[in-house]
């Protein structure tokens, strides 16, 4: 049984670039946007889990744009949940415009943490009690690909501020694909290629340290990885131009 | 006669920060898409304008917020244009909650400017056409105050990088608050003081020039200067702890 839910949006003045196309930052704040509405929706969102010191935190996630479009195009989100296992919990989305031309597939891994102890919990729980949300359709896309070592071409830092961090005063996701886009030759953002992002967040980083932003270019596949001041690997990413 | 439209707003997980309040930048972005929208309905909007290379453009805005409104609180934006010279347009907004309470009065400044030319356009044929939309209501605040010299004790610099900057190649103006929050010790944002912000846009930068940010504490004032790699001032702005 295919389930799921559809959301609206249009694409605003602030989420253009200068080519009048919506960044892929933008998209992706829609994607994160409804997968938070939805869980809401379903009674399994943030607000309700905070009162058990448990939130959702994203994972990995996995991004088709075949077109970014356009300022003031209308275009929809449909997504749904179709795997959970006891760690991982699976939600997907499905981007198409008004004529219903799908133009974005996405597919995206959760696990949710126990904020005190700082350790995941164990899903079969909230299976348990949501089944009816859980839907058989599959991924509209491969899932996340793990992305290994980046050899960096380029390195930029990035000291972590005020305007990075979210209510957890960690790095904002939207600000780490900000970081990684950055650092790419401009041009390459104004093509507008079909691609393919991969990202998998590793390790949280936090108001006051230093992030280096590395970025290695190979064929048509621009890689990323995000340290933090330890050394440590924050974030690994790659765009793979179709 | 008092005219004016009333926009519906809800601060959503995105526009907060640690303390779970709206951030000072996700305020002004809701007031100046209300000023996109509005002009927008009323034929005046950046869509129009761009058909004879025209566009609105952010000279001063002064804001104050008695508090910054909880994460999913409702609020409403009620704005209108009461007064249009030759070369400024006024436009208002109070920010309400949703037992109408008044948390939040803001005024803004705007000129009009030919993109071709690179200079002001004479408002009179503007107002002539939308005199029915310029109400005699005042403003709910004083204009924006005049922020002449800053004499900074903390300075960072910021190269400007492709998320910061808008359609026009520009920094996009929630960039600048951004930058200038950045800089404050991170506590005054958590006190959640009353506050009056006035900001002066006074040069546009782009793509590729380094900014230097300035920052000095006089009393319970915040004062900012925002200056471009040649010495220009881009932006200069205060914040009043009331």
């Amino acid at each position: 049984m295919a389930i799921g839910t559809t959301y609206d949006f249009r694409v605003e003045p602030q989420d253009v670039d200068f080519t009048l196309r919506a960044t892929i930052t933008s998209m992706c704040n829609c994607v994160l946007n409804t997968a938070g509405v939805d869980a809401q929706s379903h009674g399994f969102g943030t607000d309700i889990l905070m009162r058990s010191d448990r939130s959702w935190v994203l994972s990995r996630m996995a991004l088709e744009f075949d077109i970014l479009p356009e300022q003031y195009t209308k275009f929809t989100i449909r997504t749904w949940v179709n795997d959970c296992g006891r760690v991982l919990s699976v939600r997907n989305f499905v981007l198409s415009d008004d004529k219903g031309n799908v133009f974005g597939r996405v597919t995206t891994q959760w696990c949710m943490i126990d904020m005190v102890r700082r350790a995941p919990v164990d899903l079969s729980e909230v299976v348990e009690l949501h089944r009816m949300y859980i839907s058989d359709e599959p991924a509209p896309c491969e899932r996340p690909h793990k992305v290994l070592t980046v050899n960096p071409q380029h390195t930029t830092e990035h000291r972590i501020v005020y305007s990075d961090i979210d209510f957890n005063r960690h790095v904002n996701t939207m600000r780490y694909i900000d970081m990684m886009l950055d650092i790419l030759p401009i041009e390459m953002l104004a093509e507008h290629r079909p691609l393919r992002l991969d990202v998998h967040f590793i390790k949280e980083s936090r108001y006051g340290h230093t992030l280096t932003v590395g970025y290695e270019q190979k064929g048509d596949v621009s890689l990323f990885g995000i340290r933090s001041d330890d050394g440590e690997a924050v974030c690994r990413a790659s765009i793979e131009w179709r």
